[in-house]
């Protein structure tokens, strides 16, 4: 255990490699496929890809595509997916927690740089058990929904209940309608219980942890639990106001919706942008502001060690801090009485601009890839990979083969690259033998 | 003297406001306009903006809405922009140059934190001197041609020398010709020369000063120096063989020229986004891609203290090696031999990260003001005033008002606020009186 947790940076990307291709094996299989003959390989691992990587964005109808089996394969690979990113993350962090000041607080011990087979147990069966009750709720009230609601089946509710449950609170984003959940737009017995599974999955274990032991005690919280649940609260907020009104009068989305129906699907799909991927109106419909402000939103992602993507909520608004400190010539970046370490910022501005030149590039490589994309859709739907939210202005299923290629690197490297990059950093760190001069190049 | 740049910082912004208060008054008048009757106001303030921040954005055809008074009138208010953004950044330099290491080799005097009058005088000196030369020259070369290579009368040319001479080395990019330079395409006299003014305009003074002494001795060169000059040099390649590549058969840009004229055009194209203004082919008929890259180009811009625009060359390098030293794991940033001192870091981060904040603001700000400007061609137009270069794909015109106005806004802060804030930030850095106990949040 020790051993192989020596290079765990190496170690993530390889076990979410072995998923994606063990995904697309399955997904091959003639008994996933409605029509006859197995599935086309592009297919199948662009789908093993999104579900593995829980960003839910779909090349073919995956209520009318895949059979019954194909969609267990596809909960299933989600499943692992969702466990998998919260797990590892989450036990890198403990690695790294020497530096963190994370262990003391999660396993109640002396800080240490070496987690211990008992530590590792403990903290996948607490994980497990957390993912398990939300995801458990969640599909009890909205199975209960489609059974009492609309008539349903009470297997045909169950299931309906458990898929959308295990989408929603691992942030992947599949759904069994053609449309996604425009047919819910109004019902909030669906979708308010999946925007709290997504926004608990969202959350990230290092935090409901946190949550779980002082939620009401939020002046002993850690910043990471400051920056992402108050960071969390404030962005909700504010694309959800945002969205109210710059989608209120549009004929295709909010338009026709009462005022309850409005404010109902406004929070959705704003929550959905951090990165559930459901959709109860049409993106592809939203105005051109909507969808930058979407695209922002997504490209922020949710909490760290979480089923989101993005660059994450701490990476965001510690960024915020620093330039504040800066405008205002303060030496320390401070936040609530701590002083951010020097690494940890120089980590938050290498996973942002990271991201920047990886959606710059995947936007490029898209435009390239096809001629029948407009700049904002290629945007907007490299944004979704990279962040696995999953939205989607509807033109993934037309991209040509290239072009799906793209999105399923840039979801691959999306999801395990900022884990794999982050713990890289903060466990390779050199030390410092000797010093040269200082220099200061004007900037700006 | 030493009280006004006590606080340098205020004096700037107001310089440039009271230069666009007087260009407006004085554009507005009737003389200056072909027309009977004067200017309107939101006219004059735009085009007097454009030329006192060196943009050369234009909502009126300059060659004929404005008379030879109101011509010449944009050259000085280009010529009186451009000198005082090289003039002024320079001085604040040499002001907080104990930190920066830049009087020494500028003034070959002890460190010192105050100006002398005599200093003051002696860098103005130089900085017009340099300027007249480089203007003289090209100016000379360029209307030469006009008078022998295409007849026109000894004065008109020497005027058309001296307009588009300023125009260039101020990297303004007003031109007097309805379709800027596009009739001069495939004619090296003119765009050689203005390239190199554009250029040598874009370096910034500190470089500049630092290569008439030791442009044999490239080891003996500052980090801001060899940032500015081998970064340059590296994106005009980069732009030069990208454009050409993705240009190359588009039938509305370089495709119906011949191979030679592809890569006259490519280069001064792509010299032009950092950040001269000037078009030889129709920047509205490039690929999407061509776009794209453009914006990126435009957005990084030229030297600091030079008369180009953008976040700066120095400060997009620095914040590629501070991501290189994260991804090794390596305790400083180092560059050649050079370690960066972490405020200066962290004055690129903010830099940078206000810019995309701006142009993400401008962009969303631009979309609502008006229903007629897809996403990529308002991104792209703000992105050009933004870094002050003036490319347009040629919606500025039929902008309404209050796009305008958002364009002179940031035509303005993306001028004078990256000098305002980058020398706030360095002056007024506070002493450090206690240090909070160090977090480390998890990012990514
Ligand atoms: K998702
Ligand atoms: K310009």
């Amino acid at each position: 255990m020790r051993r192989t947790l020596q290079h765990p940076a190496r170690l993530v990307p390889l076990a979410f490699l072995g998923a994606v291709v063990i995904g697309t094996l399955l997904m091959m299989l003639p008994a996933a496929r409605v029509e006859p003959g197995g599935t086309p390989f592009v297919t199948a691992l662009f789908t093993a890809t999104s579900a593995v990587c829980v960003t839910g964005l779909a090349v073919v109808d995956t209520a009318t595509y895949w059979t019954g089996f194909g969609q267990v394969l596809l909960t299933v690979l989600t499943q692992i997916g969702g466990f998998g990113i919260m797990a590892m993350a989450t036990l890198l962090a403990l690695l790294v927690s020497q530096r963190l000041g994370l262990r003391s607080r999660l396993m109640a011990q002396a800080e240490d740089s070496s987690l211990r087979l008992g530590d590792v147990k403990s903290v996948l069966g607490r994980i497990a058990l957390t993912m398990a009750g939300f995801e458990v709720v969640i599909a009890v009230i909205v199975g209960g929904r489609f059974w009492l609601g609309y008539d349903y089946s009470v297997g045909k509710a169950a299931w309906y209940g458990v898929f959308h449950s295990v989408q929603a609170f691992n942030n992947a984003g599949f759904a069994l309608f053609s449309d996604s959940l425009v047919g819910f737009v109004g019902d909030p017995w669906i979708c308010l219980p999946l925007t709290i599974g997504v926004i608990a999955g969202g959350i990230g274990f290092p935090v409901l942890f946190e949550l779980f032991r002082e939620i009401g005690r939020p002046s002993t919280w850690s910043t990471h639990t400051r920056l992402t649940v108050w960071g969390g609260i404030s962005l909700l907020c504010f694309g959800f106001v945002s969205l109210l009104g710059l989608e209120w009068n549009n004929p295709d989305t909010l338009g026709p919706l009462g005022v309850g129906e409005k404010m109902l699907a406004a929070f959705f799909q704003d929550a959905m942008t951090r990165s559930g991927g459901f959709n109860t109106v049409d993106v592809g419909a939203f105005h051109s502001e909507s969808l930058a402000l979407s695209t922002a939103l997504m490209f922020i992602g949710g909490g760290s060690a979480s089923t989101a993507g993005g660059i994450k909520l701490t990476t965001f608004f510690l960024l915020a801090y620093v330039i504040l400190a800066e405008l205002r010539g303060e030496p320390d970046v401070v936040i609530g009485k701590r002083r951010i370490a020097e690494t940890t910022q120089r980590q938050a501005i290498t996973v942002a601009l990271l991201g920047v030149g990886l959606v710059a590039t995947g936007t490029f490589a898209l435009l390239e890839s096809t001629t029948n994309v407009s700049f904002e859709a290629a945007l907007f739907e490299v944004t979704s990979a990279f962040a696995t939210v999953g939205l989607s202005t509807g033109i993934t299923p037309g991209l040509p083969t290239s072009g799906q290629l793209i999105l399923v690197v840039l979801m691959f490297i999306g999801r395990v690259g900022t884990i794999a990059v982050g713990s890289a950093i903060a466990l390779n760190t050199r030390r410092r033998l000797y010093r040269y001069a200082e220099e200061r190049p004007i900037v700006g």
